[in-house]
């Protein structure tokens, strides 16, 4: 199957390996506004030609968008005018009001599959691009009765052969939990890179930087360029989870500094259920393998 | 070497896996008040034999404290009570000054190198012991003139046999600097684990809890026994550190919330900086193989 992906790094680098390797993608055909990345694309195999926007969206089976949220609001109409009427396109945004409302009103609107992967790594560019990035991670995809069903059906199957599980759910719904499982983490990452920076014996801290603090700012490390345009149209919703985060911490400093200890021993307590929850089973998501697949709908 | 490890959990059962296997310990005796804990250090082999704290703190050549801080406190004093006066005892806690505290008008404290490796996992007990858990990490020896030099030697080799490098710093500076770099990050996590919990649609998020979620929220999965102790020992700087955290977050959440885009970028940029700071060369930091060592005094 022909497949044009606009936007060569991480993700769409990384759907190039897996899709080409399963065969799902016969040829690869890519777009990459950073002649850089084109060129290096190009050299380590991810795309068999690179081609313009206009030339590389038309007579083609499928395209996938995997640019930073806002050029997508651009780049989405762009695609939808010019690409024929089988084609299928999705996209691989972090948010999905915006993006879905660009093109409430098009004609190709039905050729949209609005899908969200929920995978990534805190590197960026076609260099960083991993096979195996997407398998057993989730999918989300959107307002799926808005999509044809010949469409709607060739992005499960992507979906599938990258080994994903698939949630179904609102834009709206999609926009308000990513903003607490994905957003907010990213800037609760931000700010404490940004914290332990402004403190004035930094170097000591830096020495000591523990495998603990690794990995609880590893996000920080992520682009701007992506994160920036994603906090900008989920404003609202990544407020409000910034607003719970920082009444949960305000709690537990004045219950550190109130020597409030058994609430502090609560606090924890309740904390570590986390644990259960994320090494049990999803009994609410659709496993790939089943045939009846969940939804969430309101 | 007849080393004594009291407190067989992750820490004291990761010890005595390398101690061991470098040949450094040849005879190792596990004392710990937690029965199954004991038998199961016995059963997988970590130690030789158990015995009480009284009997296998004597005629020993070192003691290795590892167990929650609290309990310290008590067992500290208890052990340079009776041991003989030639054997080491060092400790592994994540706080040091109300530890030194207790022992600091103690007969034997010149027997005591107060220590703090900086390393670990989310999991507890025997079974979580794991080999090389040290390895490339670092080792805090604190106020370390207040040592006998030969009890310090020894915890210098036994540091890196390990394959640590070693940070020397006075017991203040290790609270203050392990505030913001270990007890923070934990602190946060605890509240994002709790934060996330209280959302309504709680089943949906922990559906599409994604990498980044799972590795900024792992910390919140360590016990309360360990860490409220820690947190109680060292509330000032741990209320510091979450007063500077939370103003970061403040400050990321208004200019959300106020569409001020430029200053997000340059809280994103300047967050971004963590990269190179911890993937760069630490050169504030004694590696291993130099043979003079960097002293943080003030």
């Amino acid at each position: 199957m022909r497949t044009t992906i606009i936007g060569l790094g991480l993700i769409g680098g990384s759907l190039a390996k897996d899709l080409r390797k399963a065969k799902f993608a016969t040829e690869i055909i890519g777009v990459d506004a950073n002649k850089e990345h084109a060129q290096k694309a190009l050299e380590i195999g991810l795309v068999d030609k690179i081609e313009t926007l206009e030339e590389g969206v038309k007579n083609t089976d499928l395209v996938i968008i995997a640019i930073p949220v806002d050029k997508e609001l651009t780049v989405l109409p762009q695609v939808l005018d010019n690409v024929s009427d089988g084609t299928t396109v999705t996209d691989m945004g972090s948010t999905k009001r915006e993006i879905i409302e660009s093109v409430k009103a098009h004609s190709k609107r039905k050729n949209f599959v609005p899908a969200h992967p929920m995978s990534g790594t805190e590197n960026s560019g076609p260099s960083a691009a991993l096979e195996d990035l997407f398998k057993d991670k989730i999918a989300i995809i959107c307002d799926h009765d808005d999509s044809g069903p010949q469409h709607l059906a060739l992005i499960e199957k992507m979906f599938q052969i990258l080994g994903m599980d698939i949630a179904y759910m609102t834009a709206d719904e999609q926009d308000h939990s990513t903003a607490f499982v994905s957003h907010l983490p990213h800037a609760a990452a931000y700010a404490l890179a940004n914290a332990v920076q402004a403190k004035e014996d930094r170097n000591i801290i830096f020495d000591l930087a523990s495998g603990g603090f690794r990995s609880t700012v590893r996000l920080a490390k992520s682009s701007g360029t992506m994160w920036h345009p994603i906090f900008q149209q989920n404003r609202n919703y990544v407020v409000e989870s910034l607003d719970v985060y920082i009444k949960h911490l305000q709690e537990f400093r004045d219950c550190m500094h109130d020597k409030q200890d058994d609430k502090m021993k609560d606090l924890i307590t309740n904390a570590n259920k986390i644990r259960g929850i994320l090494e049990g089973e999803n009994p609410h998501l659709v496993k790939k393998e089943e045939k009846n697949v969940k939804l969430y709908t309101k």
